[in-house]
């Protein structure tokens, strides 16, 4: 009986490389919401999305090897869903909703592939731009995003015997672990897995995500990740982001059609999709402004998402402006999603407990958090703050501004213009990490 | 390319059981070096050996499943020396000496066998007697310890999922590297694994003595485990133990003969190996009256291995009787081996730095320490004190009294004559935790 199971070990070696994207639903559930969405009402938009590295310190290029880079883009360029990935969107309920994407939209799907992308150097980091259709393009945020993470994690623990690798992952499960307890302490807290983007690898993830289904049982909602979804049976979960309201920004010809555009997205989100998808993400030119021109109608929507504020400064406005508009905040969702980690979660779920429905979008610290848990501090498993964005919509320039300033996107001429338009009322400048 | 390899887990299934002792090499090597003693100058002693469970608040016969105990021993029993070991036995350097097993001894071991067992159970015990030629009883004490001692951890983690044995095993995993991390700042510490008889199993200290070895190098300076010294290139460890002293003293026939007894094994011992070997075990009938009786050319020895007083004290008062007898204790070796772990470690190491040359073989809690680790507290992962003594040569009884009461066998008349004639100067009653 051999130790080593020479075919596998013959086969492993024919493989060009090891994959880090091996599935198109290796991505966020809201993509494909969005998805569905900009291919029925966008369908000639082009936008381009563009990579930015927030964390400056860190030279992605010199890091990670283009060539390496450039062979895992390429391989996910190659994938198509499969058979069986088209019958569970089809077949599946997301949200209580059965059918939610239509027969037209998935036989389009079955024959889409990623676009092109380009891919420069300058200063240290990569300049890596996706160009067309906005329905293509859109698609690459995530793959982009977790095959540079997760190459930086190679890169990272390049040098390391088997040994030290086992014990680093010993101690990342015994770390994950703690928090699992810590989380348990709350049996009706509610959170997701939104770590995809910038979790340490894929198989890390996926340890987690089973870590949180066996650890917390009920209490974990699902994930984001519509792979892993399907692959242990939980809820897809998420609903849109800020891209949205960005194209539907830069699209506009005038400044009535620009204060409304915010408005005008959420209206045909509510067309297409409704009941528990209806999400408002406030933050895109800052919450302040948005619940300030906002009309009634957007009180009635399920829940908001509060991106970029402090969760409990920002959880707070949102309860006030319900209150305002009549509304009872305790059948209102509020959905945190950044930047937490168990102790800011723990904070934020009892100081708004039994005021509001809420529920937790747990990401980077979910998936990436190798502190201390390598045998010398390496600093290429630190996590950094790198996102995948629209830059323009149709040759114009698409900007985010957010309630954290640091956390602005889009050519600085026009964040001033937006800025000017929109006010920087509650603006709180934190630093960010993730 | 299959995931489950159908030839290896049929394969598995093919086992009647998965075997706890798989060589006759998974023992301690004082169990060779006295087994060539006892064969070459006791052939026709005979000496029974017990189970002793000092933990008796476990009750070792409801938690482990007795035809499952009898399964392992018959297992055990089926075991010889394979080609391979005798030859690596043969050429291998022991303690820097060549060719210590003589061709004589090394022909009668490559014949050996583990004899009979009794096994029945008591109050909830189990009582397990090895009854026949020393040469051959000897050499059960240590698979005897390693089987009951895994049986039971096998038993504690029974219920447990998959997924939770890997968060335990992660826990134990960052758990023994934070130890490995202490004893990485004291680089000229010398360290050996002691740890064969109450190891929580064999894989898990096969794992410990790798960490070891590749976490903090040459300050790891052995292992008494001969399979894992031969597996891993690691030097086997190991002298002699309280057996030699205690088989000695029951055959005698006099008071001056049990006087002289404790002298007669170490001159025995000298005549047989010498050198780095020449370790002097002194506590069996207690240090003060060893250290009081003792002949001049005791203090010629290379090093004591005080075992049973706590660490410090007992040092100290080694060194002082060496200064007494004349000697440098610079020049001297203390072996530390009982109940230790890393914080007693590095106290003890701190405390005698300079002034004495130092070894620590380290037991219990390096091979069986998952405090903590499990999800919740499972208490048959702690460990217990449980030995297997000597406690008959020839018919009469055999007694050891250490110089801790609570760690004194034999039956309790003979233990009172013992201490009437050594006296039980400088006892020191501690608890016994392993």
């Amino acid at each position: 009986m051999p130790k080593t199971d020479i075919a596998r070990r013959v086969y492993n070696h024919t493989w060009k490389l090891d994959p880090i994207v091996r599935s198109l639903l290796d991505t966020d559930f809201y993509k494909l919401l969005m998805l569905q969405m900009i291919w029925q009402l966008y369908p000639d938009v082009d936008a381009t999305f563009s990579l930015i590295n927030r964390t400056k310190t860190v030279r992605l290029a010199d890091e990670i090897d283009e060539q390496e880079l450039r062979d895992q883009l390429d391989h996910a360029r190659g994938l198509r869903f499969t058979k069986k990935e088209m019958i569970w969107l089809a077949g599946n309920s997301f949200y209580g909703r059965t059918q939610i994407f239509s027969p037209e939209f998935l036989a389009w799907l079955a024959r889409f592939r990623l676009p092109e992308y380009e891919l420069s150097r300058r200063d240290g980091q990569f300049e890596l731009t996706f160009r067309g259709r906005w329905a293509e393009t859109t698609m690459w945020e995530i793959p982009a995003l977790a095959i540079i993470n997760e190459l930086r994690s190679r890169a990272a623990m390049k040098g390391l015997g088997p040994f030290t690798l086992d014990v680093l992952y010993a101690r990342a499960k015994a770390k994950m672990w703690s928090k699992v307890e810590q989380l348990r302490e709350h049996p009706n807290l509610r959170i997701s897995d939104f770590g995809t983007r910038r979790r340490h690898s894929f198989l890390w993830q996926r340890w987690c995500v089973e870590a949180l289904k066996e650890g917390i049982g009920s209490s974990f909602t699902g994930s984001s990740n519509v792979l892993l979804a399907m692959d242990n049976d939980l809820e897809a979960v998420g609903t849109n982001a800020h891209e949205l309201p960005m194209v539907a920004a830069a699209l506009t010809r005038n400044d009535r059609e620009l204060a409304a555009a915010p408005y005008k997205v959420l209206q045909d989100w509510n067309q297409l999709y409704g009941g528990n998808l209806l999400i408002v993400l406030p933050d895109a030119f800052g919450t302040a402004a948005f619940l300030r021109d906002a009309p009634d109608w957007v009180a009635d929507w399920t829940g908001f998402r509060p991106d970029s504020a402090p969760p409990i400064e920002g959880g707070e406005k949102i309860i006030a402006w319900w209150k305002k508009m009549g509304r009872d905040p305790r059948e209102k969702l509020l959905i945190f999603s950044d930047g937490l980690d168990v102790d800011t979660i723990i904070r934020t779920y009892c100081h708004f407990e039994g005021r509001v429905r809420m529920s937790f979008g747990w990401g980077t610290n979910l998936t990436n958090d190798f502190a201390g848990c390598a045998p010398t501090e390496i600093n290429g498993l630190n996590p950094i703050s790198i996102v995948c964005k629209v830059s323009e919509a149709n040759g114009r320039p698409a900007v985010k501004l957010s309630d954290n300033p640091r956390k602005a996107t889009g050519d600085p001429a026009e964040v001033e213009r937006y800025l000017k338009f929109f006010g920087s009322e509650d603006f709180v400048e934190q630093s960010v990490r993730v």
